[in-house]
């Protein structure tokens, strides 16, 4: 007898950078070790668990390459340089065949001699004024594309015919005078030639603009060049909901990640305004949001950002108490859980307070749906859920896992 | 110093299908860890043990592609369709170079018109007949070899030079005019010539067949054509004897399984008539086959599918008295133990009662030579297992383990 099928929704919750070591602070016990957690434990002890490298074994992961990992794209096989992941970051998503770059707003005198790189930081709302001046270039064909960052940065998308990623930096990444674009191949001169025109021009129409004019009377540089660097093609990718037939979200508060989930094809869900993305967020209103997705989705990545800005604060104890509120997040889910739903927590990477930084600890991961086998982990914890079934696996491995116990994978074989 | 390396024989027990999900009707618990198995404990307390993604993590195997793996040959590498593994199946093993289909015993007019493409599910005996009117078929330098399986279905082989799976199928997958094959590829035509031949010359030889006339007497289709699909070419793969050395023999009562292991080059074992393949084969008559197999052989693989049935039928009580009477038989084969022998107990998938089919949820491995390591692991269990030190491992390295403990390894390196 063959039952039906049903198909199960996923949800990934990712609670940024929340592996940790041992703080001298909380007595050599990680975060997650020192608080307590009852309705993650709940998942964990109900559910199957394990450790995760979300890239690889050793490999300390950006959030960038985590979240594509998460995905199920394999990020040393796609990753093409932050260039394009930058620009998405600040929402400039492009397209197969573009070449995106990072930017810096910078100063130059008259000569195009290079005299501050990041135009005495420069910030919004600037920037968003000054490219709003940078408006519809085009060169040779090419079209280019701007948006501001924060502080001084800015991405930029050359798109049309013909275009390389294979060009040197238009900056010398000191001051001095302007270092133009060459081709590391043949086949690249175009674009170097055409990025030296977009640089030219950007000082062309930035020199004598009103922002830069009043920041000269405020004794501040003006900003009156943009210098890319880091060129990167967007990757040719599969989009998520076509690769894994699912209707694709993800509720996130940060650029970066909305701008990785947007590059994979999923639809990027527009938050309340107390869900921040910082410590200050709201997690019961963006659980919240995440559950109300779940109603038109077939799959949700959520990210919480908070567990990050602690780590690399180097503050355990803020740490302990962002846990303490994801915990009650965790509670939110469960008594709001649907029984046709497959449900993740893990992190992109750990952040240990003592680094403040990345690490390539493994993350903790629990795996809960209604039905399943229960395994005799028992704690959410970096220890704890290595105590489980899962065992240790790598990011990639998350959504196949996933996809089975949603009853949404086919059999390899008779 | 180095003592001198003595061989050990290897036995690979696959229980079919063992691994599951809470069952509602155990009170949440796997039918492996609601049945007292004292037996399969006594191999996992004094064994080591893990869990076992046999094709790969997230994947859900057929029976094929997991026995393929278990055997040490990448099904990701090797599987070229159901074709060739359907037809070793019925025990048509071909080899190198042969194309193999599956085919339908059908029922059509003068005119080559199909009009039931199962023949009104025709079965043996009638079929046996009608493939004896087949033999000798000849086309082009080409042989022809057919075999009946079960019902309406059958299977073909053609063989000889030139030949290509790249064709389409001989078969429209619905009543209507005959469909012919055609080439894929250039290099196909000749393929799709024969095999388009093939289907008119049995049409020639079934028509009139007493076989046919007889059932046109009863008043049911005649099977009088033969309509092939599925085209796959038999892999290019090393025999097992000869890739690792050892002298290799299966113990399986299921066509699929003998097949798979014919088509790697094991010797096929007859068995008993009380070893039926099904829910109410004779364990113990089975595991008397295999220690006296393992006087001659080096490696025995031993299949038993009743576990498989159990999950199929979606009957959790069932499964758990077929494992009472499999840990029964894990008795016999610690009372009758070789010590120059490593046994493994694995499944080659998961058939979760709850789904009715196969899942892609890791399966419990335990393997036990005396004078190795003893883990942690007590239970052999989905959730048991996991506690061991073999981690979280793939179907292909079941067989490199076992070699290594056999001291059948050679040294890499220095």
């Amino acid at each position: 007898m063959s039952l039906p099928a049903s198909k199960k929704k996923i949800l990934i919750v990712i609670m940024d950078g929340l592996g940790d070591r041992g703080c001298k602070e909380l007595g050599g016990l990680t975060p997650l070790q020192a608080t307590d957690t009852p309705n993650l434990d709940w998942f964990t002890k109900n559910g199957i668990s394990g450790t995760c490298d979300t890239v690889d074994i050793g490999v300390c992961p950006g959030s960038d390459t985590s979240h594509l990992s998460i995905l199920g794209y394999d990020p040393l096989e796609v990753y093409t340089g932050r260039g394009p992941f930058e620009a998405a970051g600040i929402g400039l998503i492009g397209r197969k065949g573009d070449v995106a770059f990072r930017c810096n707003f910078s100063t130059c005198d008259d000569n195009l001699n290079v005299t501050d790189r990041r135009a005495g930081r420069i910030d919004k709302p600037d920037t968003t004024e000054l490219v709003k001046a940078l408006a519809g270039i085009k060169i040779n064909g090419i079209e280019a594309v701007v948006k501001e960052g924060t502080e001084h940065r800015a991405a930029l998308i050359l798109r049309g015919n013909g275009l390389s990623a294979e060009v040197t930096d238009a900056d010398a990444h000191d001051v001095g005078p302007l270092r133009l674009s060459k081709g590391k191949v043949p086949e690249a001169e175009f674009t170097a030639m055409v990025l030296n025109e977009f640089v030219r021009e950007t000082h062309k129409r930035l020199k004598d603009h009103p922002v830069n004019k009043r920041r000269a009377a405020e004794g501040l540089p003006p900003a009156n060049i943009l210098l890319p660097r880091g060129a990167g093609s967007f990757p040719n990718i599969q989009s998520f909901p076509e690769k894994y037939r699912m209707k694709a979200a993800c509720v996130a508060g940060v650029g970066m990640i909305k701008g990785i989930c947007g590059v994979c094809g999923l639809d990027v869900i527009d938050l309340p305004e107390d869900c921040t993305g910082g410590v200050n967020s709201n997690f019961i209103s963006k659980a919240k949001a995440v559950m109300k997705t779940l109603e038109k989705y077939d799959f949700v990545l959520m990210n919480i950002k908070a567990p990050d800005v602690c780590g690399h604060d180097g503050d355990p104890n803020l740490k302990c108490s962002v846990i303490q509120r994801l915990d009650e997040m965790a509670g939110y889910f469960k008594d709001n859980f649907r029984d046709d739903m497959v449900i993740v927590f893990t992190a992109d990477h750990s952040t240990p307070c003592s680094l403040g930084d990345h690490s390539a600890d493994p993350v903790p991961i629990t795996i809960y749906t209604p039905g399943n086998v229960k395994d005799v982990a028992a704690v959410f914890s970096e220890s704890g859920c290595a105590q489980g079934r899962i065992g240790r696996i790598r990011g990639i491995h998350i959504i196949p896992i996933c996809l089975d116990l949603a009853g949404r994978t086919e059999k390899f074989g008779a």
